[in-house]
């Protein structure tokens, strides 16, 4: 089952040549996940070949115009595909007015029902597979961090150890599947570890954009397989990045590390670095934690399911 | 004095990789001027490095999504730089509302004062320089086109003919030059056109989107130094082009042609077609009105001052 993150922006603040705004998409067993949406998003999902129409979810961690602004036009794509399952939408207070303004004052026709939830802290969404909790961050605007956590998944069954131990193959191998003892015709009785490995673990994707830093970041992104991490600034701008309530690459990387997260995609650089310029941030977060990367746009992690 | 556009994005109904959404840049002595503002316009504005401060006028032609959500983000570079000069907004109704309830929404902080102008039909912008005309077009929205025309500027002035029929230097000669006929000292009557060429004709720039064809467009645009114009469909596509509410580029070709326009440059493509497929467009309209552009995003047009 496929576990895929898409860096569709990298840029803070603005859309620059060759940086469309913060964006990440997260591909799950063919369904879209969509965090954040900046002007041009919808280009760098084409430029990907990212089928909008299987978005099924969006994130939003804050209102500010370049977290949102691609908003319309992605909503606007209805008109030009058949599309009848729902479309949800997550995020802070003025979300929900945000997009039924725009709608109202553009006179947009979307073909199928957008369903908007205002989020607050903690897991706001649960299905059998998997959970999203928000994480309350300090910006200049109600802020939320997204983890993405998959449920573990049962262990391995090994049949040969099953039978082995006399249990014959049938209904009593399902039992034992789901986690149920089962007495054998003799009054053996077997357990489940007999026969099963341990539980395998789900993936863990975190996103978290915009923010200062927080000691608490760290705990909730803890043993993420992926973390996009904000990393706007080299530590020469300390100050500008207190003031503007952003953090350093190095402060990311310190999440990175008491995180213990397999790895840290840097995102969200200030527009004053070109290109060449950005392996400063880079330089300065793996100095702390080196299974740093510099995300482009583009750029996508695939993550393996675990034995 | 310069008087160059520059198409910031050639697409119709959605940004898709290599072009953005429909609009243009008039700069002319300096100042700019911005036709339409779609998602990623201010992307295309940062590859020709042309100053959104420096932009002093917008003109929106009407309000759908892919014509105007690339404004908050032009507006919120505002936190970028300095600026006092305000920013003039002219568009149908709606775009009062559009732009106020997306600052409020926003929270949006601009540090210069925005006017909006709603416009109907006619002349809504005269200076001492130029005028500024808007079309009514037919559309599945009120729209507008807009018909930027430069006023004429006066005749050269010739010394040697003024000294040769005895007028002195000084202010005679500046009372000729502003119109006036003068009287020399032994009675003769000199009149401006002795001493003066003909009227200079100002430069004109139309840009015509989106609309069915319409026969008065020629005559408003007529003797266009340039005519930026949809041309969203082939031939082939004739009845879709009226449902919709668009023009085949043979129809701005009959446009060009009609209005003996200098130039005729496409836009406003349908995403249905390829790079390659576009000059299908061209070789359709080019059978009509030979001088047809291609217009791809970030070509730009130089039209000299006329003699």
């Amino acid at each position: 089952m496929s576990f895929e993150v898409f860096v569709l922006g990298t840029s803070g603040m603005m859309p620059i040549p060759g940086r469309f705004l913060t964006s990440a998409m997260l591909r799950r067993n063919g369904e879209l996940f969509l965090f954040d949406c900046g002007e041009g998003t919808q280009v760098s999902l084409k430029m990907l070949n990212l089928h909008w129409k299987k978005i099924s979810r969006i994130f939003i961690t804050h209102m500010h115009a370049d977290h949102v602004t691609g908003l319309p036009g992605l909503l606007m794509l209805s008109a030009q595909v058949d599309r009848d399952e729902p479309l949800y939408i997550y995020g802070p207070p003025r979300l929900q007015e945000y997009i039924e303004e725009n709608r109202r004052i553009l006179d947009m026709y979307i073909n199928y029902p957008i369903i908007i939830k205002t989020i607050s802290s903690g897991v706001f969404l649960e299905t059998e597979d998997y959970t999203v909790e928000a994480l309350p961050l300090l910006h200049t605007k109600p802020c939320f961090g997204f983890v993405f956590k998959e449920k573990d998944r049962k262990g391995e069954f090994f049949p040969d150890k099953a039978k082995s131990l006399g249990v014959p193959m049938g209904k009593l191998w399902g039992q034992l599947q789901n986690g149920n003892s089962v007495t054998l015709e003799d009054g053996t009785v077997v357990v489940p570890s007999q026969v099963m490995g341990n539980p395998r673990q789900g993936r863990k994707f975190s996103y978290i954009t915009d923010t200062m830093y927080l000691d608490y970041i760290s705990e909730s992104v803890q043993n993420s397989d992926l973390l996009l991490c904000e990393g706007m600034f080299a530590n020469d701008l300390l100050m500008d990045a207190r003031e503007k309530k952003h953090m350093l690459s190095s402060q990311a990387a310190m999440i990175g590390l008491k995180g213990n997260v397999e790895k840290l995609g840097l995102i969200h650089y200030s527009p004053r670095y070109s290109d060449r310029e950005l392996k400063i941030l880079k330089e300065e977060a793996c100095e702390i934690f080196p299974r740093t990367i510099l995300c482009k746009d583009r750029m996508s992690f695939d993550i393996p399911l675990k034995d």
